[in-house]
């Protein structure tokens, strides 16, 4: 019983190496590659420990927000990455990541089950402080990566000043100092030319 | 004064992308790409909330493990990355550590420069209980991937079974459930020939 649970765990960590193929439209600064969803999670999980102090409720469980950011993509293993700008791949986005979650970590022992379940629910319906957090530093390291790579997703069909800042939204109200940071870099593209008015 | 601060933690953030081009001597189990940091960094932070229960004090502090590894290679932004068996290597590894940290961290404000060194220091220096569990992780995500991937890094020159048991020992006195998968695992490797004796 108790090695039926280690070897559930273990096959779940074997599965979690596929989010590594898992490529988002945004490219690396260095050398402009495709950025993958466990690198993405690794780096906002990290802002979360250096940007907290930013969140309107600076005393926010950080733990929770870590857990949530550390697992918010696993449910790309199957469901693929779906780009925020994706009117129609955005349309059934949740219903796929529901199958996902379900297959990904149904792997695991029941109580764990739950956890991801719980904690990648709470992270997508924003619901929480922790995830609103959570959000904030979603959106805002992208928007770094794009910053410092002329725009690299902005210029892609469809994606405009008014919808990058609908998408910033969240760190408006819950990260006023951000959203300063956030106003000023997207006016510097627009003068640029690497994002459409 | 304020600014200032953002300004430095954003410059910090934008430097760490670099922790993606870091690149291990494992290999991904899909496509045997080679690993970087960031994604190695993501994996056991992930696995620290699974598998917290096998450590032999599973009270330890969460938090503090998952700060640890999600920024415990981090110096290798400049310092690059010593394979764990690599003797000559690992002679001036804390050296070269520690230049790379002074760089690294000295991006930041003081007090988070001063967390960044604590928690990297802590993670090395193994003398707490969080720190162990974080070396456990450490050390058994690479033996699962080579585990899948007819023990990749274990077919290199100058390692055998001896000091593949001598790297993962932490896990011995503090996990000993994993330890027993670790030595199953060697002991098939070694069978199949990817694991001199």
């Amino acid at each position: 019983m108790a090695l039926e649970r280690l070897k559930k765990q273990l096959e779940f960590i074997v599965e979690i190496d596929k989010l590594k193929h898992i490529f988002r439209q945004n490219v690396l600064i260095k050398d402009r590659r495709n950025e993958n969803d466990a690198e993405h999670s690794w780096h906002i999980t990290l802002m979360a420990m250096l940007l907290k102090e930013y969140y309107v409720h600076p005393d926010i469980d950080l733990l929770k927000v870590m857990k949530m950011t550390i697992v918010h993509d696993l449910v790309e293993v199957y469901a693929g990455d779906t780009f925020c700008y994706d009117e129609e791949g955005n349309m059934d986005k949740v219903a796929r990541e529901k199958e996902s979650a379900k297959k990904l970590f149904g792997m695991l022992p029941e109580d764990q089950e739950q956890e991801m379940w719980s904690l990648w629910w709470e992270f997508e319906t924003q619901q929480t402080h922790e995830a609103k957090f959570g959000a904030c530093l979603d959106r805002l390291q992208p928007l770094i990566l794009n910053s410092r790579t002329e725009g690299h997703t902005w210029k892609k069909p469809g994606v405009n000043k008014e919808k990058v800042l609908e998408r910033n939204a969240v760190m408006k109200d819950y990260a006023p100092r951000l959203w300063e940071y956030v106003l000023q870099e997207l006016n510097i593209a627009v003068e640029q030319g690497y994002l459409a008015e």
